[in-house]
């Protein structure tokens, strides 16, 4: 299925190389697509890594494994697969990993558990060995590539590649995190169908690296939705090549964490909106910030349960300030909500005040905002201090087009 | 908008007068439909009443109301205005639902707290007081009409009239259930925008209607889901008049409860089917049986999850058997389950076992049986004995449709 860019697409960043890391791509032929769809990335003795993973008790092989993989915390090479997830299929799909995994192990002298693995596509059929055997072979042997190469090769539904980009001081010296991204349908908070992958030349130890990415995590990946549906597979592994030279970050007392913290949460939070941005037939970019609940964790599950309601995404495609909606969205969430107490607004206009449409609301500047591309609800529950932003999408005619058809 | 009826409707059964009960239909005019828009149920003397309400923390005035008034447990009347559901419309929505109470309570002869009122339509406009009393006004002078009047008088973007019949014989006296329902978007389980009203002559202490009523509520209304939205409206009420004559009915013990019970739900079983055959955009009605969880409720929550993903939703709108993305509503329920001992099967037939894929699995009788209206998902988890049943429908371009233009 062809399909056209998204009207939300950002251009690709113009992103540097980041010591240590190789990118290669080449054509295993899992689907009948005529692109490259096996990427491979290189990183260099000595690079540590974290990860974080979809919560989908249903999950794939690649996740079990990474799960496992990540708690050592070292790596040496990452295999990305498109156009077949792998999931739910067994023994098979686990010997095709294992394949893959020794595969590249052998070529670079390390242990298979250094070498990560993922895969995106169609559920239930086994990853095929032939194919993934020659599509490994051919890819390294294969020429570097640039990170827009290799964030096309990871992509699936995508309509544009994904790519992020941010630095920090650390020690004295500039360290860089260079970042890629594919996901567009099947998203919510515990990962989606969504394979994010974090280079950064930083030194830091895998502990740490685990800790600040899985904090990252909260207030980033796990506050977006497109359609509130959980991949079996959604994955986020993040590399520290060392290359830097600078001293080991090994927890927030280290001299510049706080700094490399502030890039990695920044190119989590750019990473997390890209994927919303590609939301299947998304129109409009939504942010929607709850204030006023009891806890913060309260207003995410808010914003949520705001950002899954089909009725106000639908009311948003339709350029309609139903704050209504909002409203049952609201109720329906199971959190601590006062009606008497609740404001609502929308591009930085109050509807409604402590449970009462505004008498004086003048619903022109709304409208107008509506009517572009990014849209902004506010939420003020008047209850507490705890507060969240979630992302999302509206639900289009162009979401009940791609899943009606897409299959296999 | 004018709608065309949905492929899964029902024709309105010939319903029979219950003793006790008048029904009358108006125009208040609270939208330019041009069509009658309030209803009014006389009960007589002596009725007891129950009821079963939305869970959403921002319901209406009127389902705070009815929560105190089924304390009370009896009934003189019932009024219900389409077009405008009153909710989070503060004081003054409040004080409009006072007035209808008054004023038939007058006419009757009654205790305000005996006539019931319920709304439906936008949110966040006060029910109009001076078309609400010249609405009531003219409908407490209006002839008695038909059952199927009063079921399209409720309505709002129902696509057809909604009603429902069942008997029993109790003490040796044939007693009826008649009920209508109205309800197509804003769906799930603790009651969505669905108000429906349940008349029976049979003679049933309140207390007693009361727990039959929120026993039938939970396989029943909290097994339908349209599209994960509650409605801050939501209702459900059940009136016994008492003219069939038999001796009460107070408890599981009493002669002829089980049948008057088995009654009671068969009702509410069809009028929750006939609420998701009228979902918004519905082409096909789809049964998802849940067998092998570790209990009814854990079956209940996975049938629900699977229900409301919009990639199963839109998968079966498409006609594909994906039986990947069940596999992946499962997973993200939360409940238990092991991806080793799932099966799932379509229309009768296994597709994956024991978390394979079938090997002999032949697609064809499986495809002929998604071209088809109604469709069945076997989900077994291999774990236990707790067992459901969730009925939905699909997600098409006519949800989108309806719900991108469909305002105030």
């Amino acid at each position: 299925m062809d399909l056209e860019a998204s009207p939300l697409a950002l251009p690709f960043p113009d992103m540097p190389a980041i010591a240590g890391v190789t990118l290669r791509i080449a054509r295993a032929g899992y689907k009948d697509w005529g692109r490259c769809d096996l990427t491979y990335v290189e990183v260099a003795e000595g690079t540590t890594a974290a990860g974080v993973f979809t919560k989908n008790v249903c999950c794939s092989t690649e996740v079990e494994l990474g799960r496992e993989q990540v708690k050592a915390g070292t790596a040496r090479g990452l295999v990305v697969n498109a156009g077949n997830s792998n999931a739910f299929t067994g023994y098979r799909g686990r010997e095709a990993v294992e394949q893959i995994m020794g595969q590249v192990a052998e070529n670079l002298g390390c242990a298979p558990s250094e070498v990560f693995v993922s895969s995106t596509g169609v559920i239930g059929v086994p990853l095929p060995r032939d194919k993934a055997r020659d599509g490994v072979a051919a890819v390294l042997d294969a020429a570097p590539c640039s990170w827009e190469d290799a964030a096309r090769t990871i992509s699936t539904t995508d309509t544009f590649p994904k790519g992020a980009l941010a630095q920090a001081v650390v020690d004295g010296r500039t360290v860089t995190l260079a970042a890629i991204i594919k996901g567009s349908g099947m998203i919510a908070p515990d990962m989606a169908t969504m394979l994010g992958y974090i280079f950064t030349d930083a030194t830091v130890e895998p502990g740490f690296l685990q800790q600040m990415l899985s904090a990252a995590n909260i207030d980033t990946f796990n506050c977006i939705t497109i359609d509130s549906d959980t991949s079996t597979s959604d994955t986020v592994l993040a590399f520290a090549t060392g290359k830097a030279g600078n001293a080991p970050l090994a927890s927030f007392d280290s001299p510049g964490a706080d700094a490399f913290f502030a890039a990695l949460h920044d190119v989590c939070r750019q990473l997390a909106q890209l994927v919303v941005r590609d939301g299947e037939g998304a129109q409009k970019f939504i942010t929607i910030d709850v204030t006023g609940a009891v806890s913060d964790e309260s207003a995410r599950r808010i914003g949520l349960a705001i950002a899954n309601s089909p009725l106000v995404k639908t009311a948003i495609a339709g350029e309609d300030a139903n704050w209504g909606r909002v409203v049952m969205a609201i109720g329906k969430a199971g959190e601590p909500a006062d009606r008497d107490k609740l404001s609502i607004g929308f591009g930085g206009v109050w509807c409604a005040r402590d449970g009462l449409p505004l008498a004086d609301y003048d619903e022109a500047p709304v409208a107008a905002h509506l009517k572009g591309l990014e849209i902004d609800i506010w939420v003020d529950l008047g209850l507490g201090s705890g507060r969240a932003t979630v992302w999302t999408c509206d639900l289009t005619h162009g979401y009940i087009a791609i899943n009606a058809d897409y299959r296999s």
